[in-house]
């Protein structure tokens, strides 16, 4: 094996701690250096043919072959133990432990430098982004980083990513109830503000524009970014109040509707699913329910339910195999995009055509 | 720091090797061992004043203040993951890691010795023990241990343990139903054959004894051990068969009822909630559905809904809080049983009275 310059090497040749060597080489680095220092350290480091992946890997020789998976949201919210129960699948075929983290403070950079944790899995959602920190310290090979449903990866991103074509979801299911037969759609949605939501928002107002006659009528849940901060903190608790008035909302949009046939309740968020069966069952048996995410009901007990079902395990066995190749001395960084798929117990009706 | 004689030591002066010490001062080892020789050890450890305990401490000194908990069971399975998030809560209250180790096969206690992990959580479930391998290190003090839901513990365990009194639960739930005039119990159950759920039917069927004029009636849903084993392989996913054959057993015996009124669906498994409220809204609007264990379906949503709801968070932060105790130098194995509680809507009825 060859042997590659080091920190160390660098600290030597410039006369200067390891340390500073390392705040250096960093371009986000909180700490204050004499910009002829960083650029002298620079100079030499360039000179001696250090690479950051050289130090990634004398680190990796002290591997623990653990992950650590920062979740800030709650296991009990199924989206979450989805995407980590694929992620501990992934992780189980490649050897590496698991290790769940809550959040991504100074102590977890700390165990990556001394190889207590060997690579990290964000588990995004929202409007969450990884940490700068983190993003730093997978530049300079500290931590090889993957995130998971981050809104997508710049072309320069220093990490791997796993998200979801939520587009292609809310065009299919809007190709879907068209398909059926469906004029009205209750858009049952919260006010929460978050990228993933606006971006959902712009993609079914755009699909709607190609399916002529159906109509879209908001029903909002009243969930508020601080509703979901605060149900998050209580480990996905959701407050009894907001059940109830959801149930009314939605009942009261259901009576309103001229012709309970040709319409269907249509949720953003798969916590709202089971208050919209309820209140159909109650008021319009036999109308669609739908949703933009997955959620418990089946559609194999719910004849008129239909998701579009995110590939959550999938996409936790991707990161894993994605944080594996991030780990292999030649890593490079990659993007993967997973569509939703429809999950519905009737069959596909071809767009366009009238069910027979 | 005194220096404390360790299994060496003993090894050393007994003159045989450190694991025939390690055997011979473990109760519960399964390896043989000749009678005069593990006296003779364990005359000369308390000679020398060993004690497990030091060699815990002297371990622990290279502690990484990690937890590993092992869970066989997927997350995926709200069940387990309220228990982990418990665990999660409670370990990062301790300011202890947690890594999910999906065995306990050797390479756990490898990493308990070399002091990757500081101790184990076992989270039980069925028929699941802790394996003996992780008993044994617990005594020896390698790796101490708390155990959830494994049926409780002997009280010369060398660990500590959360379980659940179903005891309560079932007789809590057979006197609410009474109380609500319930005087038919369809009992929704499969055919599992694990201690967990002969336990519950022992239970019940005593409960019922107390409870004048009620029946049971059985509905298998003719779950095997086999599927069970199956499903879990599957991270939980039921096969659809199941569910179309269960959904058509449990509308077959509404039917087959003479008064729907005073009639309860009582679910053994939380699993089997959303297949009855499905079969009750079709067939029996207004028919009870019980179940001894909680499910999603929310109560606030079903008002005919009632859960005998086991404290799932609670447990794994207790066990948690148990596991720092256990990892304190001045250690003791403790037992909490915790009570599940009465999850409904409705008002609770005094036993024995009519509802007005």
């Amino acid at each position: 094996m060859m042997t590659r310059p080091t920190l160390k090497d660098v600290a030597r040749r410039a006369s200067v701690s390891v340390s500073t060597v390392s705040y250096a080489l960093n371009d986000d680095s909180h700490v204050h250096l004499a910009p002829e220092t960083r650029a002298r350290v620079r100079r030499i480091a360039k000179e001696l043919g250090y690479t950051p992946n050289a130090m990634a890997r004398s680190l990796r020789t002290r591997s623990s072959r653990t992950a650590g998976v920062v979740l800030t949201k709650p296991l009990t919210n199924l989206r979450y133990a989805a995407i980590v129960q694929g992620i501990a699948n992934g992780l189980a075929t490649s050897g590496l432990r698991m290790t769940v983290l809550p959040d991504a403070t100074a102590g977890v950079l700390e165990d990556c430098r001394n190889g207590m944790i060997d690579g990290l899995i964000f588990v995004g959602h929202d409007d969450a982004v990884p940490p700068p920190a983190l993003v730093e310290a997978a530049a300079v090979g500290v931590a090889p980083l993957v995130t998971i449903d981050c809104g997508g990866r710049a072309a320069d991103a220093p990490h791997s990513a796993v998200d979801f074509d939520y587009a292609h979801g809310a065009r299919e299911m809007i190709t879907h109830l068209a398909g059926r037969d469906i004029r009205t759609i209750l858009h049952v949605r919260p006010e929460v503000s978050s990228r993933a939501e606006r971006d959902r928002q712009a993609t079914l107002m755009r699909a709607l524009g190609h399916a002529d006659g159906v109509t879209m009528r908001v029903v909002s849940t009243g969930m508020s970014d601080e509703d979901l901060a605060r149900t998050d903190a209580e480990d996905g608790a959701i407050a009894r109040g907001y059940l109830a008035s959801t149930l009314r909302s939605i009942t009261d949009a259901l009576l309103g509707v001229d012709d309970p046939d040709t319409t269907a309740v249509l949720c953003s968020w798969g916590a709202d699913v089971e208050t919209s069966l309820r209140a159909v069952s109650h008021v319009a048996p036999g109308t669609v329910v739908a949703a933009l995410a997955g959620s418990w009901p089946r559609t194999e007990i719910w004849p008129d339910l239909v998701y579009s079902r995110l590939p959550l395990e999938e996409a936790g066995r991707r990161a894993a195999a994605l944080l594996s190749s991030e780990l292999a001395p030649d890593r490079e960084h990659l993007s993967i995009v997973l569509p939703p798929a429809l999950d519905t117990r009737l069959p596909e009706t071809p767009p366009g055509r009238t069910p027979a």
